[in-house]
């Protein structure tokens, strides 16, 4: 045992630059995380030297009924023994766009492709055919993807790619109205995110008057409200993200739980932008997929059969409450924020997140598998049992950090 | 029987941008073309109506072994058995990775991500991290995926978007070394795609000479040579397409053929860009998921064992000479260009295309899928009998073309 992790490390130092890269780097996780996985079920899931963990990040957001939920892993099944990638889509294409007209109430159409990227991608650029304008709004730190049109992380990007994005400060009225006034009559749209749901940082909701400002300013210069609901979407309501914010967007991009690990994203528009979508060439040699669709369908229709939205805000309502009592018993304080289903666990006065780091290799010793500094992610297949021996175990998590320091 | 396309394009065009959309949109096929497929199996593929075709499309290149390819799906249904989509990669991403770099001998490292554009603008990025230089020289016309900051098709695109590009002319010298003093000392990368193989028009191997001083000018200046092998990669030589032109890229993009469309793209590079390539962050949701890792490794596997490449060029040739043989006897002149594996068939005095268009619906209604003005793809299921029985309809197809003019 343990062997196999460091083996395949050795291995891929050699064929894979720094030996694995992007947000699955594991470097860039405390002590103890490995790199490398074997198998998951429900919300459990196994490293490739046999350790098992209660799993509180679901792949970064996909697994949203669990791993390998068996009514979505069916339905792929069932669409791959006929075709997955072929000369043009499968019926299961108008199916599933006629569910995501269904079930967002924001939507009248739909357009599928791969990465959340390509649909954040699409959605700025339908925006720019539809108003002829060029600036795009987007708030500083908030991550849309890392192409170099949106990127924070500027290694390998011209000024050029990013010439047209102005800044705002996520839940900043003040600064929405300067970026507004920056863009003059360039304005083509204003992208955000269902919330702040930054890394290293406390998340915060969208302010009712921040989102509301943000629809004025679209309505009364005819640019494009674009809710990048990649990350949130189909984990905070059933309808869109900011549904139970009282605003639409005009565009809004799904991804990550859409499919419950399928590889499937999704723009959904107004009939205001129809025509603009139409015009816009946007595609790719895996879009059309039909496989990642049938599991799309399994996916939205599991959601809503077992109220999945339920039972994961309740399941993080207990996490949450429970971390919290357990930190002030052992005498540390935290600071959890954002949505308790998309929780952020933060530790007061932990500025280069060493306390968290320690705290999260505790628990992941101990089978509780968090994240120290990205959101984490309920899923449907967290029972109040999960939840309740998940605690057992960073109670003790807790006291070990308490004896450490 | 064929009412079930005509209701699905009625409800595709109430909740999908002009009733579908990208380079599947069945609208720019000539009459008779289906928008909706069922089912592939070997190189024959059904529409939603049940109409059997032999496939010369291939799903636009993603299917190189046939449809449904034993050894790829039972392989990708083992690793999806255990895992797919999880918090880090499973030990399939290593050995494609050593694959990869064990099959390409331009690669001393591997990276995968899941659109082809994904591959090529992670090439762009890695060589301006390289050479901290901007420039990057394209050929005018060729196509490098739906991206803005490469594509063609310019609504909703800025011109910043495409600041730094500079187009050459494919195989022409001249224009290179335009483009590349235009570039001055700010050359980042040459792109140059493995044929020009642009819709609608012939196409064209690259030159010897064009090659190589392509390699000449980016050993000379610094810049990277990034050999965009996506369409073409692992069906023209198994090493990369450059091999037989005896000149290696630095960085080479692959996608489409690399699992028989499961959906996964790769870069590979030289040792000089490895440092470059760890510096550039680049990633997605579904870039490390397994089950199109494994299917990768089973189509490389399938490739090798069965001479695949051999055959598809054989069974190319054969179709290039029996349509050829055919034209001359019915009295018309075609021009068929490019690799035989990845024929484009265009008529003589055609300029409206009308009657390849004529003729390709002719084919199509004996059962041959072909394409009017995107080179074809042969697959390795194309057995000889196959071939014979597509040209025994092609040869209907032209005689009923000679009737109608």
């Amino acid at each position: 045992m343990s062997q196999r992790d460091p083996d395949l490390r050795r291995r891929a130092a050699a064929v894979v630059p720094g030996g694995m890269y992007g947000h699955m780097k594991a470097d860039m996780l405390p002590e103890g995380y490995p790199q490398f996985f074997e198998r998951g079920d429900g919300c459990r899931i196994w490293d490739v030297d046999g350790h098992e963990y209660i799993d509180f990040v679901c792949s970064y957001g996909p697994i949203v009924l669990g791993h390998r939920h068996p009514a979505v892993e069916a339905a792929a099944a069932r669409q791959l023994a006929s075709a997955d990638c072929q000369n043009g889509p499968a019926a299961v294409f108008v199916e599933l766009a006629e569910r995501m007209v269904d079930v967002v109430p924001a939507a009248d159409w739909a357009m599928f492709c791969k990465n959340g990227n390509d649909a954040t991608t699409l959605c700025v650029t339908i925006a720019r055919a539809a108003t002829g304008k060029r600036k795009v709004l987007a708030a500083r730190g908030a991550y849309h993807g890392s192409l170099p049109w949106c990127t924070e992380f500027r290694t390998g990007v011209t000024d050029e790619d990013q010439a047209h994005l102005i800044h705002y400060t996520y839940n900043d009225l003040a600064s929405v109205e300067a970026a507004r006034e920056e863009a003059g009559d360039d304005l083509a749209a204003i992208l955000v995110s269902a919330f702040q749901h930054d890394a290293f940082v406390d998340q915060a909701l969208p302010e009712p008057a921040f989102a509301r400002r943000l629809r004025e300013i679209c309505d009364r210069t005819g640019a494009a409200l674009l809710l990048d609901d990649v990350r949130a979407g189909f984990r905070l309501h059933r309808g869109g993200s900011w549904e139970g914010v009282g605003v639409r967007p005009d565009l809004s991009a799904w991804g990550k739980a859409l499919a419950n690990g399928w590889p499937i994203s999704a723009v959904t528009g107004v009939d205001a932008l129809r025509r603009a979508a139409t015009r816009v060439f946007a595609t790719g040699s895996y879009w059309f997929g039909a496989a990642p669709m049938a599991a799309a369908l399994a996916t939205l229709e599991a959601l809503d059969a077992s109220d999945a939205l339920g039972r994961m805000r309740a399941a993080g309502q207990t996490l949450r409450d429970g971390l919290d009592a357990q930190a002030r018993s052992h005498g540390f304080s935290l600071r959890q924020t954002g949505p308790v289903q998309m929780p952020m666990v933060l530790f007061e006065d932990d500025p280069e997140r060493a306390t968290g780091n320690r705290f999260c290799s505790e628990a992941l010793k101990r089978g509780v598998y968090l994240h120290p500094w990205h959101n984490m992610f309920l899923c449907a297949a967290h029972t109040p049992d999960d939840v309740k021996q998940a605690l057992e175990r960073t109670d003790e998590a807790f006291a070990a950090l308490r004896r450490s320091r």
